[in-house]
């Protein structure tokens, strides 16, 4: 089980090892709202803690003949560092198709990583037969008391940095960090709330507290995919249960504006799980007009590309940019008219796409698609109604 | 003149107005390598140091008549957000092409936006008129020893910071920001090196530096447009000449480079001038083996649609991306036999275009364009080795 004083043995261990991370005012997302950076953690997110705490607890025996994992994600980057500053060997299983730069990011922290043919759940069952035949320890990337009491050090570090919060937020895929925070908060000051937020195509958490049971989710889909877990842990249920005063969702789109407002406004880059706090705030999901609230960004590992296609996705949602398609004659000139109209709206074109192949145009006819950066959802509505008065009918694609 | 009592004055004025930024330690980028902060600092750029300290000075009837300034970036928020903070009306002009969300922002801060038709230039000779008009005093965004002195406060955190820094890395654009920190720095601490960079495409003060005299360019081109500047101010570069000990310019490639190092690597988002220092020491044009060295990130007010663009580059400089077009026969199964080659190389393919009709293809064949996902420059020539042996002709775009 869990107590306190794991947690406080953690952050001593801890010490030196995991960077105590900044929390800061967020003026722009609210008054009285704050963000604890763990995506400014080393590896670029909380999980070096729980790993590390995990690790250093091994006998020498079990040191001696190393650690294995399952994770395409912070995990894997987390028990790769703890292991190599640990001086333990380290063996990372992912499913083939991890992006490139998880896998590079994890060898360079000293882990060997193996490939596994299929999806996570073949990665975890290789992880465990491996574990099996080598004697390898199976670090668990959640439901693991010695883990929990790892990323419950975030939970000392707000009660230091904020002693006055009055609510924190914290980002749930199987349960870890939550367990470990609301644990520490809970127990040294029982009036401030802990609310757990998860993607609502990913919400097993949620449903099994609404259920009183752990529910196992058939399939889960979002943008936040460090927080895209079926089935919450035994444990982390138990403690979530006792501890944690909410649990709410949010939606992909919120969590993509909400990775846009931290790069645009905070300069920093979340990924989508340690974005998710902030998607609540934003959403309206946790009401931020009594005392502190402190969100907790929990990482920023966003693969690059993905952030590009967040930017567009957050853009989108936010009114800033709109995609508009449209049929003009297939003549000289016709393009030149549509321009015109779109012009007059102070609309910038970003991408055109003119052609004369599409099954749903007709002979003499093209199909003209717009990529347009607006003001706000308001100049989009403007646009199309300058558009349909000069007789565009407009499709929705 | 400058002085460095005017530097200690602006440093009183700013408190409870200007952020106090963080420096901290920047290992993956050298043992001894620190980032100064300033892409968090309010209205996310230094801008507002400066601008704040020259309205603060006005004379009452000055501030009472208001300020104008010309700018399609960061000086333009400064000065916004420093009028409005003082009470005092502000007046931007910019250029009509200027991107929404700079015009949006420079609103949102209070400032009147005067969208000029034309270039800077137009819009610089508009501020001017309208100041003559209507008696509002022009801030200017470098020559001017106000201004100066502001961004000059960042020297004094540095070395209340970092006290034995040994060396300092700052942007040039039009030489506020550099004269400022190195007046104060070598007037405090001369041993202390101050280096400054240029993107090589806007290189005014390097050049004017090399020959002695300010030299006018005829055209900059640059990605890093917060220091596409034609020609270094009077003051500016009397005072670089004084103070600063070296200036070194980095490529759009590098600097895009140092974008995506720093949002991978720091989460932090800088814009194309702010990311220069950075860029100088990855590209090896500043020594950082003997004692600490501090890169000022001066900004971070990138338009995300820019910074999708620099993500690609960055990418693609650093190998991890690649555009690869070939001809297949125009028969099915084609496409399948080239995406096997691909696939046995451990490439990601991330878009894919296949068309007929293109002026290159002969009758009876396809272009294929493929951008892939890769691990590095030596991964590209693995996919372009194992492309050709199996009989394919890679056409460079």
């Amino acid at each position: 089980m869990l107590t306190l004083d794991m947690i406080l043995d953690a952050q001593k261990a801890l010490e030196g090892i995991a960077r105590k991370t900044p929390l800061d005012p967020a003026p722009k997302l609210g008054e009285n709202v704050y963000i604890k950076a763990e995506n400014l953690q080393l590896t670029g997110a909380f999980k070096l803690r729980g790993a590390y705490n995990k690790i250093r607890s091994l006998t020498k025996e079990e040191a001696a003949r190393g650690v294995i994992a399952c994770s395409a994600g912070n995990h894997a980057q987390g028990v790769a560092l703890s292991s190599t500053k640990l001086g333990v060997k380290s063996i990372i299983c992912m499913p083939a198709g991890a992006p490139i730069s998880k896998v590079e990011a994890t060898k360079g922290y000293g882990a060997e990583v193996v490939l596994v043919p299929g999806v996570y759940d073949d990665a975890a069952r290789e992880a465990e037969r491996l574990a099996k035949e080598n004697g390898y320890t199976f670090a668990h990337p959640f439901d693991d008391p010695l883990v929990i009491a790892g990323q419950g050090t975030i939970g000392l570090e707000i009660l230091e940095q904020l002693p006055d919060a009055s609510q924190v937020v914290v980002p749930i895929g199987g349960g870890g960090l939550i367990s470990g925070i609301a644990m520490a908060i809970k127990t040294i000051n029982p009036s401030c709330r802990v609310i757990g937020v998860q993607a609502a195509g990913a919400a097993s958490m949620y449903t099994s507290v609404q259920q009183g049971e752990r529910v196992e989710l058939s399939k889960v889909s979002t943008i936040a995919d460090g927080i895209a877990v079926k089935k919450p842990g035994e444990l982390t249920f138990e403690l979530c249960k006792k501890y944690v005063d909410e649990v709410v969702t949010v939606s992909d789109g919120e969590i993509a504006s909400a990775i846009l407002f931290l790069l645009e406004t905070q300069k920093t880059v979340a990924e989508g799980a340690g974005a998710t706090p902030v998607a609540a705030v934003m959403g309206g999901h946790v009401d931020t007009t009594k005392g502190k609230t402190v969100c907790v960004v929990s990482g920023g590992n966003v693969d690059v590309t993905t952030l590009s296609r967040v930017i567009t996705k957050g853009l989108s949602n936010s009114g800033r940019i709109v995609e508009v398609s449209t049929k003009v004659a297939d003549k000289p000139g016709s393009l030149i008219q549509l321009l015109q109209v779109v012009s007059s709206t102070g609309a910038n074109v970003v991408r055109i796409h003119h052609t004369r192949e599409d099954r749903h145009s007709e002979v003499g006819e093209c199909i003209v698609t717009m990529v347009l950066e607006t003001v706000d959802q308001g100049h989009i509505h403007q646009i199309e109604t300058a558009l349909k008065t000069s007789g565009y009918h407009l499709e929705k694609r």
